[in-house]
């Protein structure tokens, strides 16, 4: 089997951004309201973080429960791990994620900063001053064989379909509109000349959108 | 996480048959056509008899790929398993699925007559006189803490359905009628006072049915 690079249950607003405006320590998603954005995979039994017995079993479902299917490694731009920005002041920050981070492999962080890697219950965070390319030869080598992640942000998933490295991609759109911040795409259609597209409505009320490569 | 019993990639037609009439050697579906029935699995990417490269990895490939996800053990009935009725005459027989069968986990084969376990490949064999409560209770002490794949046939997932005990069910329409054979259901509502359903049309013309506990 080849490995891939997919990107997976990335979300954005109907009018296409996959963040708000204005990063910080207390606002991840800037001035959209990650809740908001998320709440799909929330209510899932499979989401990492539930501490409740029960969630959903539908749709929706499939899509978190498949987060960590054959995946064996994953890419991150710097954003996406932490609010920082330049030269790390110190090593403090451990990512967004607790003491257990949902990843459960090698994570590549992409940033032109040296940092030394360190690991948190199953995931190790290691970080890269690579080109895309390079990032993806080093995230297969750690990947044993599965396919590798793209975790994002915005800027990094653009990066690698501009490099045209990005094999599949589950995109999910929430019913809500941001206005400004990072923007993925103006519609899916962009994208339609490379990929096959599949556009799929959950009861929920997000809409699934799959590509795939051509 | 609770240990469930799930019913994955099960196909009936739209008339609610899930085989033909007529069960042989060379119809394990009856008058049924077996490649009408799984087309929209055997297109996809992660079809496990897949000869060739390629294939979508649209929605359909979702639930192709989630076959095996988190399932450490099958139950089966006998008429799953060959088209042999009573007593063994020779153990010759290794089911349909040739020398690498896909479950690649213990499987658990119901009948009333005796035989002796084999291996194929990571697939082992257990035939089982034991009713549902006590099948699964083997399946689950089997399966290492994941779930219980429930795998037909029709009667058998009847069986398990009477006594309460399926968890989840994805149920796949091909868009065709059989008019005789083995029928799970009139459809599904007959089950909506029990489980939540979901109905998502495929861009491949079947339809996937999922269904989980209330």
């Amino acid at each position: 089997m080849p490995q891939l690079l997919r990107v997976q249950n990335f979300c954005v607003s109907r009018d296409g951004f996959g963040a708000g405006e204005g990063q910080s320590l207390d606002r991840p998603f800037g001035h959209a309201d990650p809740g908001a954005m998320m709440s799909w995979a929330g209510a899932t039994a499979s989401w990492p973080n539930r501490t409740d017995p029960g969630g959903s079993r539908g749709l929706d479902d499939y899509f978190t429960r498949d987060f960590r299917n054959n995946i064996g490694a994953e890419i991150m731009g710097r954003n996406k791990f932490g609010p920082q920005r330049g030269p790390w002041a110190d090593h403090e920050w451990k990512g967004w994620w607790g003491d257990e981070p949902p990843f459960r492999t090698p994570v590549f962080v992409l940033t032109h900063y040296p940092r030394p890697s360190f690991a948190l219950a199953d995931t190790t965070f290691q970080f890269l001053d690579a080109s895309p390319a390079e990032a993806l030869d080093a995230a297969k080598a750690a990947a044993d064989g599965r396919d590798v992640r793209l975790g994002g942000g915005v800027a990094t998933v653009r990066e690698f379909l501009d490099a045209d490295l990005v094999d599949a991609m589950h995109v999910v759109v929430a019913p809500l509109d941001l206005e400004r911040g990072e923007r993925l795409w103006e519609g899916p259609d962009e994208l339609t000349d490379r990929f096959h597209l599949e556009s799929v409505p959950s009861a929920s009320g997000v809409t699934h959108l799959i590509l795939w490569r051509r």
